[in-house]
């Protein structure tokens, strides 16, 4: 059997995006375009809650926005001025929709729906906590923990119940919360997952990127601050910060992988950042070659930056094909290498002869950059020389990325050498991660980093209380008996 | 409503990729993936036909090929060692899946399955004779003229059966037929569409385009000759030359847009040819420029070829989705020029400010060119140039092409000047006729020119029955009353 | 596996029923209608074609009418005064669909749409001859073979050429023709399968039986005559007799078992004819016992006869399950008999310690008896008499009723006494050929018999020129290489 | 539109069937077999949840049993010696499938999963005290306040956490619990609703119906009592006896035609009982007439009684279709009262000329009884005599049915008289709550009657909290904001 993926299964994927939007006729019809430019964070399912002034109404599905979203009669049965949608990247078994977000409950005052981005890293703790008590959980996700110490808090309006709540998560969060108040935006202390907030008319927008804006003809306004509460209602944007002060620490591979090209985020734009990566690249780790090829689509803006820096011309060398599958029957030994043939085609003509530089914006595995090069082999390439746009990826992500467990990742298991020999390449290098950080227009801070760059420094900025406690013994599932 | 479609509603398609493979086991399989890598020669239906040795077994279904043709149970009910196959455009109403192809009879002494690109130019007239005689049809494909064809000629082996119905027909079909007795290959006596030979292992494999041979590693032979039937069986391969000989003519579209940039067509690289445009392009219609921004995804060797000749910066400065999706609700009219912001987007932190050369391939209705400059604009783009990396499209395909009716046709309407300003830009380019030939390496013949490049210039190398007959009053519809 | 079937697998059942209103605005939705009260004749598929002045519209199913014909856009997209329609009781394999009827061709100057009930005894033959001169088969369907007669006919108008191809096949046919100029309605010489004509309004309607009448509230009129054709248009009804006079043969066996007990058969009811068939049996085998139980439901009328000419009471000793389905998964050897307790149940407290008869319409395996036998037993039945309201089964049906091959007819393989022992039953007795003829108020004429009875007498009215090729070495089987 | 449903709109209706088994192979396809056979208790939904000593697995869907639990694939993926399944009436809404039993909750020590007959009187009062100290619910299922109370009682065992919420409970429940540590099955002190018990070779069974037991060859062992708790588990079988004794008030209506004629209820024939009531109407109301018709099928045993008492002959003149479909578009005005006739159809050559005693089970809202004798009279009938077996349905049910409201209660806007004049019946009667205790072989006493006749008398058993706190203002609804 072989695969091709939608997604690259050799890339880290950042899990959700989240739209809302308060004040504007049709809400969700205006969630569902923002989930649309939203789904290259999470295209295996989608929901949107809406809220009419009397109540909730609730679609989600397995599947891309479109198809499930772009229908009349489904946007029809969401009506109502706001609204909060939520794409998210896999979820598996009879629990699969449930796990589905926004997450909605009927609290005993209030309804409830949240939309969220990222990780709660204490989230097993505060389950086993609260289900002594008598909280009965729906889902394995992470999220509705959130809803149950809203539920059962004693504070009395629902803005002070989910500061309460909040103050006991520990993690990455961003977050979008309907109820009958208003819509509540808000960043965890660190600011680690993004969240932007923008404007169309009279109505108020909060996405994940700024993509989400552009699709729909609304103006970007400012990024919601790390520990910030934004409250969006009839009467007003108010702005709360109940946490203590702390230095953000934004994720760093928003720019290098997550993010699509056209988003600006934290202020800069993230195609110029990319094209900035691969000059950087060329500058530190130098190549004679004929030709610079991108591993599309990724690895484009860096092979840019990098022919440019460079003077070796930028060419096509491979073909990525439109259309995308599960797996088909191998039909013989005889046809190896195929997984990647039916998503990546060699430009034979054009690599035959040739000393070639491939940019890809990361290793993770290793699984497809073995076959690229082999690929590049076989269509005739006299040298193969790999850059890759980031630094090693070492260690897992507790903030919302999906990463394969540590003993996956290539570059934890090897050195660059090892690394450079199992992918049977002419010449391999990565860019260093001051080189990443000057590419931000940044000098690293080695004592407190301006950014989250866990993944390949693993210097994680919270606590991570539940993957300690599963290192020292302590279950780590969820769902014990499922 | 907006839409997004799979493919650009603003192109040529060409309607049909076909693939055939004798001599191996689980043919179906490779079928499957031949027909995988031919998609964008027709995505909207998919069929495999395949001979055990005793009986002949069909799939065909409406959708991509992955989804239909990836599933074991679907590829095990298609047994044997010889298979056919046929992806294709589009195809509508309670017929449909009639209209999808191979086609399949059962002849009174043998099986009978075609699978055609093409278009038979005298169709209609056929029909209409054999319907008289009692010939019952089931579909409203040109194609099924062929088998009644064979069906009644008084002709004693299928192989002389298929030519005596050849030798009837008028217009372009490249054609693959299974029968109990071998697998036909056969291009028309103009060699209007392509066809080429290729071979795995002991097996022999026909496909519309070489990169149907990539994606099983097999090895590309030669191109099926205009005219030319290839007979293959185990007894060996033969070629047959029953039509009196003619000077070819290749459709010149293939190179423009149709085939994918990684085949190589009439033993030229698709890629490199495109790039010559550009190049031409660059020479024919220079232009002061900062950035030179392809509309993607077919714009892009053009305009690598442009930006070298050039040596203006090629730069992304318009992303397109990976998603796709039919329609979406408008939420109201504030939303403008949503349909191409779905599926295109500014990357507006580079465009702000700069001079653009925008090189598309082609322009047909015009609709999307008008939509892009005005989405340059809105980035901020300082000026606008359009260079388009073909001829006016002024023509209607009678060849397998499918066109809008010449009234759609924006060049068959407005001279170049009104084309600019109807869509907005401050300078408009195509590459001239001669500076197409020239970038494939040939000087055109104007009399009896190399290729067939109707579109462009009204030269239609065949009669044109139906079409002639249409035109002088008789019925055009196949289906009268359905 | 254990299996519950819609129908009951262990019975005779007629292949066809069929519908068609000439003059009623939404012609379509009381073909619906009348097509739902003749399930019974056939539940497996459905299709209606409609015809609105200028053009024919179909739509055909798998499944039951209702959830295929109830929707409101099948119906709309089914417009015209006019149209027929068709339910059929099993078709299979890739070409199921294509086997539904109504079966449409576009002729050369006029479409032509056909129902058919019956079976055409010739087919094979036919076929082979239409193939070898050109004609394509699209279905593995006998009545294809009078479409492609009708075609290749020399005649001029519709109704000449179905004459002429009616004259050349033999066998059983009702038919309902659409064409521009009129609905035909049609039977075979000796009318061995029913056809009837209503009338609702202005509107002509026909119909296999009379309860498709009373769903729509129209009014018999009378039977369509054996080797009568009446045509229906806007200039009235006619009618023709072009086949030489014969002695009618109607299938004797829709009193028996295929037509509703609401029908009035030939000027008969069919429940009188049922219960007279019981009260006969008790004259014919008397029994002493405590109660009459009948196998439901077909058994219902005949056990009431048989309770009022005895006198023992009639009781609901076998309870009949509303919800069927398929195949439900074995748990264990120790559920023996399953299959038919999920469909029949005993009801134990009125069965233990009674002598009781049982009473149904046919034995044809003798499957279902031997189950049912035991269920009494195993109720505490002290004893067991069967009683069956027709004649033993010993002969295929070539008319169209899905008979199994002899070799599985229980009556052609054992005496009585021998089916007594195998059913394990203290008596059984089957009514006598006479003693039905008696029921239906007739003496049998056993030179020219006055019904079709060739299932219990093996005297067929035609000759069987498929069976008797097929029986001297021809191939049977219509699709050779499927 | 005209409706024909699988369940008579009028009728009532019992709303749930529950089956349950501790020690077999393959439990789930037990209780799938069983579930089969409790349809009639509620065919809309259907779900079933197994424990395989280490996880529970559930699955639940929409529609009927054949097509969900008939798959080997759904089976399996229910492994385990024990499980529990429920079908139900109807659920509708984008909550339907988590309102569809069992339901499941995994608690802080235990999984918990719930099958429930019957109706929580109290439910939304408790409901409401659960959600203010911060329990989620999930459904709208007055069941999942069960599990509430159980998920936040400080009892310690699951059996006693489960007594400890049974006692806030009240109204009717007969319930099977699985939990880790045994199968329990309880009936509420008043045994309202059905429950028993029955033994296949070494397995414990519960069912809401002996028919349950008939279709798996189990064998009837008791009914559980009302008040008892019995939980099954390797170790052996326990009785508990909770709750204060009381006198016992099981429904009479399952005598009238909840349960299947075929099944033993409270140690009596369902079949025998209603025979007795045909009986007693006889006696009651007796009436000169020339034939006794049931209304189809519920109708049959009494009419069977009605006849033997009378002398009068028992007839089928009513046919009702095997065939049921939701809607079919109404032709036309002319076509009246179809709905009936889609499902009934009067035997007219019976009917005609004839003095008709119609008998039916009972009248609700009477919408059937007046179609059924203007279906009599279109067909001849001379008289028509209407005999109800069972006295007029004046009262809504709490417990469990589905009733419509009061209003639409015929018997609770009308007097018998104005009730025959409604239907048009030339009589009508019912029979009386004292004859229909004698047709139990009870005398009724009067003061604390043996049955829980309410819906005849209004002599409701139970406190009705959340009706009489409606009555007087409080919200009704459990889903405030859905």
């Amino acid at each position: 059997m072989l695969t091709t993926n939608p997604f690259d299964d050799d890339k880290l994927h950042e899990e959700c995006g989240i739209f809302g939007i308060w004040g504007a006729e049709k809400a969700a019809s205006f969630v569902a375009l923002g989930l649309h430019a939203l789904q290259h964070r999470g295209q295996e399912a989608a929901g949107i809650t809406s809220f009419d002034g009397a109540h909730f109404h609730s679609h989600r599905a397995m599947g891309h926005v479109a198809g499930n979203f772009d229908r009349d009669d489904v946007i029809a049965r969401l009506p109502g001025r706001t609204a909060i949608g939520h794409v998210r990247y896999s979820t598996t078994g009879e629990t699969a929709l449930r796990n589905v977000q926004p997450l909605f409950a009927e609290l005993s005052d209030c309804g409830f729906a949240v939309a969220h981005n990222g990780n709660i890293s204490n989230a097993m703790k505060l389950r086993r906590t609260l289900s002594r008590r008598g909280s009965i959980f729906q889902s394995t996700s992470d999220t509705e923990v959130i809803i149950h110490l809203v539920a059962t808090s004693t504070q009395s309006t629902p803005l002070d119940r989910l500061i309460d709540a909040l103050k006991q998560v520990e993690g990455a969060y961003s977050l979008l919360v309907l109820t009958e108040e208003g819509l509540i935006a808000c960043r965890d202390p660190l600011g680690i997952r993004p969240l932007v907030m923008g404007k169309l008319g009279e109505a108020t927008i909060f996405a994940s990127e700024t993509v989400a804006f552009d699709v729909i003809g609304a103006t970007f306004i400012r990024d919601i601050e790390p520990g910030e509460l934004v409250v969006v209602n009839d009467t007003g944007i108010r702005s709360f910060r109940p946490f203590e002060a702390a230095k953000p620490r934004p994720c760093i591979f928003e720019h290098v992988y997550f993010s699509r090209p056209d988003s600006v985020v934290d202020g800069t734009s993230v195609y110029e950042v990319r094209k900035n990566i691969g000059a950087e690249l060329a500058r530190e780790a130098p190549v004679e070659a004929d030709i610079v090829v991108p591993v599309p689509d990724s690895g484009v803006p860096a092979a840019l930056g990098f022919s440019q820096a460079s003077g070796i011309p930028f060419e096509l060398g491979i073909i990525r094909s439109h259309y995308v599958g599960r797996t088909f029957i191998q039909p013989s030994q005889e046809v190896r290498n195929l997984g990647v043939k039916l998503k990546h085609n060699a430009n034979s003509a054009l690599i035959a002869g040739k000393r070639v530089v491939l940019i890809d914006d990361s290793i993770v595995r290793g699984t497809t950059s073995l076959k690229i090069v082999q690929m590049m082999r076989d269509a005739g390439a006299r040298e193969v020389h790999f850059r890759i746009a980031s630094p090693p990826t070492k260690h897992s992500c507790f903030y919302g990325v999906d990463t394969p467990e540590r003993a996956k990742l290539l570059a934890a298991q090897m050195s660059v050498e090892q690394m450079r020999d199992y992918i049977n390449a002419d010449s391999l290098a990565f860019i260093s991660i001051d080189g990443l950080y000057r590419a931000l227009g940044e000098s690293r801070d080695s004592l407190q980093p301006q950014r989250c760059d866990a993944c390949f420094t693993g210097e994680y900025p919270t606590t991570l209380t539940d993957a300690e406690e599963s290192a020292s013994g302590a279950a780590l599932s969820l769902v014990a008996s499922r």
